[in-house]
């Protein structure tokens, strides 16, 4: 196969065959191209797109360039859940122990932080000990017993992906919705999926902010789903302004603890429960969206679910007292301060990327590979779109290791939180519900 | 500058900035970037094109990033010609000596075989002991002493350039217009010019086959040039079959001495003092194009382009007995077989494609970068499209190594040599002559 004609073909308009596509990932997984005329055919999907066969095909050939779990001895269906990011975004570290506390198993390959975006696995490692670099076999002794795993992709998952991905982030060609299709669905099959919930955001905050193409994504990944039987249901839903109230690792690593207690933000703990309820219908451990929900909910009142995630963490070298003492055993921001409204009015907006570059400019993000997080920092947004708030009322506490950073985090929160006289209207948490049989379009 | 915003950019159909595309270029060719991110950026250029402005700007940071000749103390200008590429065209071997045997000066840098086209560089080194690599002070000299030189791009001319057009030839993004413009132009200021002449193939066997993208190419080329002061003009000719007779490295150099002996097939001669009237005339040799002929023919008639021609040879290390016995000193090919034809007709096409592939397939081309040329070997092609022709007339002669390869090609001049019953139209070798004036349609 020679490169060259694939780009100069899909360059032009053409189709470059399932064959092809395979045969590319697992080759270029095995180091058989030049990363650069890799760069330029991605590029030419970039403008030119996939059709559903190449896509496929794509997304076939990424999952057979590594190895795959299999679950399926455990008598119960395996379901994950994926995010396409957002800002103050920590569901998935709830979810995970919440719905293997409810008896579905919940083999979790996360991200790390990606632009204005936090990951998973950054906030996990908040916690001291957290050990999220699990071997294939740690890991799958782990869901055995535990039912669940946290982990990130390793280096047996889709290579091809992880190849593809570094170069795509390097060259501009991350927001193909092929080619994200092709990504997630290759690195959340080879978990050995029996289904799949994703939360593909919209808004301003999210990498596809428009509506329509937040819908094409979601269709996408569904059909590739259901080709390998893997059912897929895709929410929807607003990432207008950050999720909750904290936004930074290991205040996020708080927040979910607080959920986990029965407690935290209203927005938060109702995402986490309508994910989790799609997650509890799919693995055959509820009939129903309401039978799902009294279960998380039992789930989290009795504290089985903290239960989970206490024995997670002890059993992935974190420090489980994290659980009962959070402020002992999680990093502190050296200073605190609080912003203060310098007006009355309605909270307009509440700028999620300008929050998620604050967290970074604070220290606790990159902006090389190397650099290393600063967990302790961020802030807590204190006000919602549609707040009413007094002129002195407290908007945010921004958490920073100095001065400077206290400063720095400050103007951050002046441009991200815009305030007005009208009262806004109100963005739905969740818009639409999508699955192989069609869009709903939700109001709540 | 972080090149991954400049692709966003690019990518989204913005704008990069004249000082942009300038650092851009010198810091490339400084090593200063991956490749995998330019090629990126070549393919965003591909899709979204680059405004004059833009165009401009790469093309100066290319040629910044090198040295410069300059001949303006010769009190001639110095005049080049350049062409896009095509089969069987060896007018610049025949140019160069011509011109300037009319006293124009004529510091030509030439290129090698590229896809299907041959290469100037390629043919000229059939002649033993010729050497194209000279340095720029040899260059200088000789150029000093005989008007004239013919040379491959060195080191020291447009290196950005150079690293640039390796890259987009290896990620096919060789055929978008700006950057084919500034590529030409780059080199050819670099020659420090006072006027260039262009030969924009188009038809089946051009790089830009429609005459509406090559009178684009003209334009974008003609505008770089005028705003250096560097007057360009250009002549759009038929690339519709091969230009001659002779199609193959040694071969084509024979052709070359036909015609600077005052004889040759009707196309190349006319072709060559087309061009040669042009250059005359930018290089004040001729005040219009009938004197300029007259001069050109008398060159030719008088044997004093042709003695050109023995001293470039020799000042360039080639073996001047060329000249006289080119039988005797180029390399003959072992197989020598007559194709002829099955039928009566006329002559519908020749395909240029299909004869510089077949020159490559007898082993006068090259696969890889490193592969060396048999120069020997190729076709001479003796009909035209619009010929009428006899059943078992001679068509073609074959010149091959073996008889595989005389199999080889005589199947290949089976399919490039189309015969049917209608007399075809006929194409002008030459249509439109364009300057900075504007664009004239011809018909001869």
């Amino acid at each position: 196969m020679h490169l060259i004609d694939l780009i100069t073909r899909k360059r032009d308009g053409g189709r470059i065959s399932p064959d092809e596509w395979r045969t590319f990932a697992v080759d270029y997984a095995a180091g058989k191209f030049r990363d650069y005329q890799v760069a330029a055919l991605l590029m030419a999907v970039f403008f030119r797109g996939l059709d559903d066969e190449e896509t496929y095909a794509l997304m076939e050939g990424m999952l057979d360039s590594g190895a795959r779990l299999d679950f399926s001895h455990l008598g119960s269906a395996a379901i994950d859940k994926h995010s396409t990011g957002g800002v103050g975004d920590k569901v998935s570290i709830i979810l995970a122990p919440l719905v293997a506390a409810c008896g579905v198993v919940v083999p979790m390959i996360s991200g790390r932080a990606l632009g204005h975006t936090g990951g998973t696995l950054d906030k996990l490692e908040s916690i001291p000990g957290f050990n999220t670099r699990l071997s294939m076999a740690a890991a799958r002794a782990q869901v055995e017993r535990l039912g669940c795993m946290l982990i990130g992709q390793t280096d047996e998952i889709a290579p091809a992906d992880r190849k593809l991905y570094a170069l795509r982030d390097a060259t501009a060609t991350v927001e193909a919705i092929p080619l994200i299709a092709a990504s997630i669905m290759s690195k959340k099959l080879a978990e050995g999926l029996g289904g799949l919930v994703l939360d593909v955001k919209t808004g301003a905050g999210a990498f596809l902010p428009e509506t329509e193409r937040a819908l094409e994504l979601a269709q996408t990944m569904i059909a590739i789903g259901e080709r390998r039987g893997c059912p897929v249901v895709v929410l929807l839903t607003s990432m207008d302004h950050p999720l909750g109230v904290a936004c930074g690792n290991a205040l996020e690593v708080e927040e979910s603890l607080d959920v986990l207690r029965g407690g935290g933000p209203a927005d938060t703990r109702e995402l986490t429960l309508a994910l989790g309820a799609e997650m509890l219908v799919l693995g055959g451990a509820a009939t129903d969206a309401g039978e799902a929900r009294s279960r998380l909910e039992h789930a989290l009142n009795t504290g089985a679910a903290l239960q989970k995630f206490r024995q997670v963490i002890e059993a992935q070298g974190g420090d489980p007292r994290v659980v009962d003492t959070p402020g002992e055993v999680l990093p502190q921001a050296a200073e605190q301060l609080m912003f203060f409204s310098h007006r009355s009015g309605f909270i307009q907006r509440v700028e999620p990327r300008v929050i998620g570059r604050g967290i970074i400019a604070l220290g606790g993000g990159r902006t090389t590979m190397e650099d290393t997080i600063d967990a302790s920092v961020g802030f807590r947004i204190l006000v919602k779109p549609g707040d009413h708030i007094m002129r002195g009322q407290p908007l945010a506490a921004i958490l920073a290791r100095d001065a400077a950073g206290a400063e720095l985090g400050s103007a951050c929160v002046k441009e991200a939180i815009i305030i007005g006289d009208e009262e806004p209207a109100r963005v739905p948490l969740i818009s639409h519900r999508v699955t192989g049989r069609g869009v709903e379009t939700l109001t709540k």
